[in-house]
């Protein structure tokens, strides 16, 4: 048995699962009182770790720590910084073991996406090679579901479900005009059209997306063209979600702003759907509006999905389980057990397998033309939008936790 | 006692409140079987009139019809048409008349805005003139909530709410990062800055903007840049709501889309928010972004406010009681009785007094500063976004009515 504390740090573009996994690693933790004694937050990730900037939860009220569940953001801070190879930088390393010895760490929790995984990776070598005595175990979280080993990432549900209700009430309120418009609605997804593709969800219930395009398929702007004009010639109306990241047949962004990467290597991109309408206005003469669903596809938690949720609860207290098993420099894993009844479990995973790689949507779930999802998409997206949560509202807005120590 | 059947009709941007509407006129009409037959809906407002085009919902399933309180969109279908005056074009209003008395309809109702009230003022002065005994009402109408007369408008308590809990969730979502960026919502309002102004209700839980800017007090760009920067440096984050049209103190658009106006005199607005983020990166370096709620913020019913669906079908079921009394040529008003607690009753209006005017907000409801708004409006607003709806969600998406004879 290692006796000792525990931390846990949140990174990466976050939506309230990263939220619901921290509750439920410090839930899990607080029913261990034999092995873990206190329960640390990083202050903004890893950064918070190497600053000696923590949050102590070991005694908010239990009430407020689950409010965690249904709050938006990362509520013990995000971050955008990267941790560099050891070789290249080993002052930041140094000085998080100092901040874990300082507070007897044993248990290091990493919750984010590939990027983080492949932070949480590079600690776990790290501490091995220093001989400090820890459990190094990541989190899955990313909206974007691109994660590998994992049949999909808590985060991905509850997104997806916004999306597919957005697109299911968009296309409502463009159906009452007589004649509507041509609507594009702009998704998150830099490499991957998982989220774009749960847009087509919506039309399940009689209304939502005509058309719909992912990175994972070369853009053609002139057949786009002719394919909407098809749609809005039959329906008089024309709704389309478009990833953010299509590129066309050599590999090129349709859109991105400016040539400056950010510190992760990516380019900054958003504005896409803006080129689709102002195409569209200018060769096909229809009236045409773009819409970016931007920060309100991964903040607006009051549609979570329950199924979601709940996992995402489950995942962080998974992890916790595994690391006073003896579990280390592993990720956890959802692994579909079936979709017709939709049953899952949890299975381990090298973080070095996950960081850094992104997964992509199988050719499959797309249709021959490339431009609609395919059942075998919905048989795999639709159990993970299931189910709404009565949130916690004061005064018609939603609460967030509010915590003795900590105010985000 | 006027016997006789009952038309009504949608117009002007929707949310659900104006199918709430629709379904209070529906369930009313059917409890007085001694007066009204039958009740048709006009296929896209007055020009369902115009052509004949009507939508008999006599006998649609009860469940169904009460699918249509929590639906985005005009469901009968909604309008841009504007109904020109008797002496310019004779033939729409005689073509009114010949379906009128087709179906026997004897009672009029009119869903809608400022220019839906002079449309149905036209119709109302047009029957009198022509000796066609019918009850004409006008139910108002619009998120905007820029109607003269009455207290609030339906539909703005329920745009109000998604748009407050959107600040509140960004807010939380920014406030991830050690250092957030600058986000400017641009939210509807063309000359009146109600739906801006409700973004601020966010606060009253602790997360929310910062500064609003309302069409009502003019922009001042360098003042605006001063206090961007200034909470910036306070806060590490600025959050911003703006309204589509804020003006210059000569009353010019900050921004426009190109110089053509709509059939009803209006321009194009929609892009404002950009044009301030683009002002904030190249004058003060931060890191600015811009979103567009769109048409989220009046189609995203799933966060109705619970209060303001239930006027909406009230004040159709008000009508429908006004009418069987004799009332004609009025549109129902709501009148606020008081605030704390929230009490509210209907009165009436001549629909001349509404048509083509527009409500502004009172200065006091602002502060001295014009960047946000004081307890009045706290006191006003609040009392219209509360309470939650548990939707009607079928394989976790919104579901809409389904008729045996109409499909959106």
């Amino acid at each position: 048995m290692l006796k000792g504390n525990v931390i846990y740090g949140q990174s990466g573009g976050p939506s309230s699962a990263i939220n619901s996994s921290a509750l439920g690693v410090i839930e899990e933790s607080l029913l261990h009182k034999e092995e873990i004694g206190r329960v640390f937050m990083m202050h903004h990730g890893i950064v918070g770790a190497i600053h000696d900037d923590l949050i102590e939860v070991t005694n908010e009220d239990k009430k407020e720590l689950e409010m965690l569940a249904h709050t938006s953001g990362a509520y013990f801070g995000n971050v955008r910084y990267r941790l560099q190879p050891y070789e290249e930088n080993p002052k930041d390393y140094e000085k998080i073991l100092k901040t874990l010895i300082k507070y007897n760490i044993r248990y290091f929790f990493y919750n984010g996406g590939n990027d983080s995984m492949d932070t949480c990776d590079k600690m776990n070598r790290f501490l091995i090679q220093s001989g400090y005595d820890a459990r190094v175990i990541g989190i899955p979280k990313t909206i974007d579901n691109d994660l590998e080993e994992t049949d999909h990432t808590p985060g991905y549900g509850t997104s997806a479900k916004f999306i597919a209700n957005a697109m299911a009430e968009i296309d409502l309120d463009n159906a009452s005009y007589p004649e509507g418009r041509v609507i594009i609605c702009e998704i998150m997804g830099r490499h991957a059209g998982w989220l774009t593709a749960s847009a087509g969800l919506a039309n399940i219930n009689g209304y939502g997306p005509d058309l719909l395009y992912v990175p994972e398929i070369p853009f053609d702007m002139n057949m786009f063209l002719t394919e909407v004009q098809h749609v809005y010639e039959k329906k008089k109306r024309c709704l389309i979600a478009v990833s953010e990241g299509i590129v066309d047949k050599n590999g090129a962004f349709i859109f991105q702003v400016g040539k400056k990467k950010d510190s992760f290597g990516h380019y900054r991109l958003g504005g896409v759907g803006q080129v689709l309408a102002n195409n569209i206005i200018s060769e096909l003469g229809l009236n045409a509006v773009a819409i970016e669903f931007s920060f309100l596809q991964r903040a607006c938690c009051r549609l979570s999905s329950l199924q979601d949720s709940l996992e995402a609860e489950k995942i962080g207290r998974e992890a916790v389980k595994q690391a006073l098993k003896g579990t280390s420099g592993k990720m956890i894993t959802i692994v579909r057990v079936s979709s017709k009844p939709y049953k899952f479990g949890f299975g381990l995973t090298d973080l070095m397998k996950v960081a850094n790689y992104e997964k992509k949507m199988p050719r499959s779930m797309f249709n021959e033309e490339g431009d609609f999802i395919t059942q075998e998409f919905i048989d795999y997206a639709l159990p993970l939008i299931q189910g709404e949560i009565n949130e916690r509202f004061e005064n018609g807005i939603v609460r967030s936790p509010r915590f003795k120590g900590f105010k985000s």
